[in-house]
């Protein structure tokens, strides 16, 4: 590959006001590259720390006396992520898994206005949300209007349609929604919009009060670098956190739980959104990941973002669309969240050379899908021109194909 | 007190056939007497060195191509959880809360039979399990029995029935109910029948499967010690398993999930009830406290445990009844536990004094209970016999007093 991009690369990372952050990060082979972040975020050297003390001291030395510490957690991950999404402190919570909570928030939607039987999502959403749909509605109650941003979402919106649910940046072409024209749209039509902010969150700056947004759920184990299944967040707008009932009526949403009651009160505020007991450990490092995004602001990570996304694209469309590649991401930067996806026939044989014998980690996403994910606080310019230098080597030298006949790894 | 107590516990400890197994714990305070392992069990060593593997190796080096060694997880402990409670391997899975695994087995238990309507439960049942249940019934369906062993569940029993919904050993008193008994009435009316089994599993032997019992929760932070708030386990008796419907559809209970399709296909197995992504970090440590429990094997345990729990009643007639105290646990084998509960009117502030200043850690209930957690494979007949003491010398003295005014903490 042409030395030029090598050489920008490195003037860009010279002048990056992140770099700083990268030693933040546990990198301990720094010949990998990890363009995975939007899948699993890394570990970070504060949320390793953290860990440790949360095991051995906490756990081990503290024993059940730590739920005095602990207990509090969902409440402020919660405060901490609202900052990062334009929400109110009282409006966000930790807790359970991105689906379940997506369950609990479509699940009260439809209770509390029962009259509005009518949800609207799109088939580019993320399956998983989907699935959660598909198991709340009828089927005559669920448009799946064909997605991507020129998608018509208003002709699907009616005086019956309680939900507008979308994925705000989506999974497989990292495409954006208008969250503020979107919002506005369903408002006129009289319905709530819901917003997964998995791909989001972390990635670009996202106001949901400005928009208005009534729900919202999102992710903590891509860019918000919270570990492998961390527990998810929820959103509810203030005004409808008391409108709202939580169907899965567990001891921590309730009010006074260690009363011990018999019947149960929700707690007053979001934190009636809670279920069970919460995944401590699980819940520790997220701490960690939201506070480095917070110290770096949302806005130069979004200017940084947009530079690494744009540098990617260039060196795409001059490398790799001779080799059969295709920038399936939008080119408008309103239009595009932190990672960059290719198309190419050949993707998962691609993917699969790329792991095993070029130390490059993207995302192989079914059929021909390649995602590169961009993560600011640790990726740099020269890994991104390295890695499209080593996606050329292979494609152009075939030497993926031997990867043909294997099957698709499980993430 | 009488010397006679701490040499007895020198002879019992010192023919403890499971005596070797308290050096896999981390216990740094050889001091700390904790008689709380019901609320939240203690911290294996090898529980401790997988963690620090999982977080270093596994998440910090390994990152997103660890998923092919973690996404079996939640299978391979749900086969090692079988053998703890009577149900065969592919009946169980380790997923979410207990709270939200009750959720979704009641849930589906009233969608499959929607002509039965009725749940009864009673109302000793944990509060957590109540108010799930209140969320998914009309009060008019949900009969809440006066509990204990005498209670009378058949007279509430009926063809409206879909469920009796117990726990097996109640959080407070420590007694438990007749699995077999209880099942074999319920299914006489017709109705299934789903036990929580948070107090029981890793406590005393359960067999499900010889009880023919339909359905199973519980939790793994307890006597398994999986830590603060890891995940639950779920059992669906096997022939019902393609029968129920899990109403949280996420991918991770979907066919093929990395397949990306666009409509929901449940699992054909037991998986079919996960949701989400799995808590990973949270996950790891209970593999290593179920593996210390199969190697004790629950006949052992028990045998222990009836021994300690005998001699701590032993000594609370003789020592603690005189100063107050009530023991509330039933003293017969078959119906207790492995937790004594003592009644007394001060007992907060005794819990308080004990803790802060006599090291040694029970758990308050509200409104007048003590429970004293008794878990073989750390605890010691000395230590029973010391706690004993120490509670004898608090409370003779009155040196409680001065916590009267505080509030209860959090667990």
């Amino acid at each position: 590959m042409d030395r030029k991009w090598s050489q920008r690369a490195e003037e860009l990372d010279g002048r990056n006001p992140l770099r700083r952050f990268r030693q933040e990060f546990e990198i301990t082979d720094q010949k990998l590259i990890y363009l995975d972040g939007n899948s699993l975020g890394r570990l970070t050297l504060r949320g390793h720390s953290n860990l440790r003390d949360a095991i051995q001291e906490d756990w081990g030395n503290g024993l059940v006396s730590s739920w005095g510490k602990w207990i509090d957690l969902p409440s402020r991950l919660g405060r901490k992520i609202a900052k990062l999404i334009g929400a109110k402190p009282h409006e966000v919570i930790v807790c359970d898994s991105t689906s379940v909570n997506l369950y609990k928030l479509v699940h009260a939607a439809l209770r509390a206005r029962p009259e509005r039987t009518k949800i609207v999502t799109d088939r580019t959403n993320f399956p998983s949300d989907l699935y959660v749909l598909q198991g709340l509605t009828n089927p005559e109650d669920l448009s799946q209007v064909e997605g991507g941003p020129s998608a018509q979402f208003d002709l699907a919106l009616g005086p019956e349609t309680n939900l507008l649910c979308l994925t705000h940046t989506l999974f497989k072409s990292g495409a954006v929604y208008d969250m503020k024209a979107l919002t506005a749209k369903a408002q006129a039509a009289g319905a709530w919009t819901l917003w997964d902010l998995s791909h989001s969150v972390g990635a670009l700056p996202v106001n949901l009060n400005d928009a208005g947004a009534e729900l919202a759920i999102g992710c903590t184990y891509k860019y918000l670098n919270g570990g492998p299944g961390a527990p998810a967040f929820l959103y509810v707008r203030e005004d409808l956190i008391t409108t709202l009932r939580n169907p899965i009526q567990g001891w921590f949403g309730a009010d006074r739980a260690f009363d011990f009651e018999l019947d149960y009160t929700p707690r007053p505020g979001i934190e009636r959104f809670q279920a069970g007991t919460p995944n401590i450990l699980s819940m520790i490092p997220v701490e960690a990941g939201v506070d480095l995004l917070l110290e770096a602001g949302m806005e130069e990570i979004r200017s940084v973002s947009l530079q690494m996304t744009d540098f990617f694209i260039e060196m795409a469309d001059e490398v790799l669309t001779p080799l059969g590649f295709e920038v399936v991401t939008p080119r408008a930067h309103a239009l595009r969240g932190s990672h960059v996806s290719l198309r190419h026939q050949d993707a998962l044989a691609i993917d699969l050379a790329l792991i095993n014998d070029a130390k490059v980690i993207p995302d192989f996403r079914s059929p021909d899908n390649l995602r590169f994910g961009i993560t600011p606080l640790y990726t740099t310019f020269a890994e991104l021109a390295e890695a499209v230098s080593r996606i050329e080597n292979i494609v152009s030298r075939k030497s993926f194909e031997k990867y043909r006949a294997v099957k698709p790894a499980v993430t």
